[in-house]
């Protein structure tokens, strides 16, 4: 199942290079080519899907229980400090290519990534709001 | 599961007051009361796991799972026009609560959070320290 269209599609066809450090018969780990940190890495499953909307429970479960064990490898091998885990969806959360991956982001004091937000508050209004919508 | 010094332990045990979105027998989703955007919720197990290394795979799997279920109600009830989910492990990855939690963060075009993260470039001199430091 792949988009002729889509860049992950191609690397995991081999079209276009990347460095690969795992790879089974559902999923591929690579290197991130524009990196946050030291490590920065990429869990892919090997069927193109868009987005975690449309990714099977079974693929999704797959992937962050891999993003758990090669989170630890990472973080161990690269004696980093922390990791974050994120998956962007859509344009407006910074998806950039459009088949689903998780990304492995080990962290280090002083790495000058910092906060990935900055913390808001939560008015009572907002709180109402939030809940009549989800009504 | 509890550790009685932990505020999501607390929250769970209605010791701390929270706006809860959803529960089940394993997990609750509340509201942040430190959002970054408009409604952003907390995937929590009841269990406390202090990070995503201490999560058994099944309770990993779940969390992914409601995730995604949750984030898409999120996106469409308030119609946002994008999704990020984050789970930070350790203090140098902006982790502040030592229980395992997925952030459900909707995003939309112009919130002001911007990009989580700025790309940084790959060299081939790192490259290959990355994969000796795996080897």
């Amino acid at each position: 199942m792949r988009d002729a269209n889509c860049v992950f599609c191609k690397i995991l066809d081999g079209v276009i290079p990347s460095t690969k450090l795992y790879e089974d018969n559902d999923f591929a780990i690579i290197l991130d080519i524009g990196p946050a940190t030291f490590g920065h890495a990429l869990v892919i499953p090997k069927n193109h899907y868009a987005n975690i909307y449309e990714m099977p429970e079974e693929m999704l479960s797959k992937s962050i229980c891999l993003a758990k064990v090669w989170g630890e490898k990472l973080v161990k091998a690269f004696h980093a400090d922390g990791l974050n885990l994120v998956q962007n969806n859509g344009l407006a959360a910074g998806q950039t290519v459009y088949h689903y991956h998780l990304h492995l982001i080990p962290r280090y004091d002083g790495d000058g990534v910092g906060d990935l937000w900055t913390p808001g508050s939560l008015s009572d209004e907002q709180r109402k709001e939030i809940l009549e919508k989800l009504a």
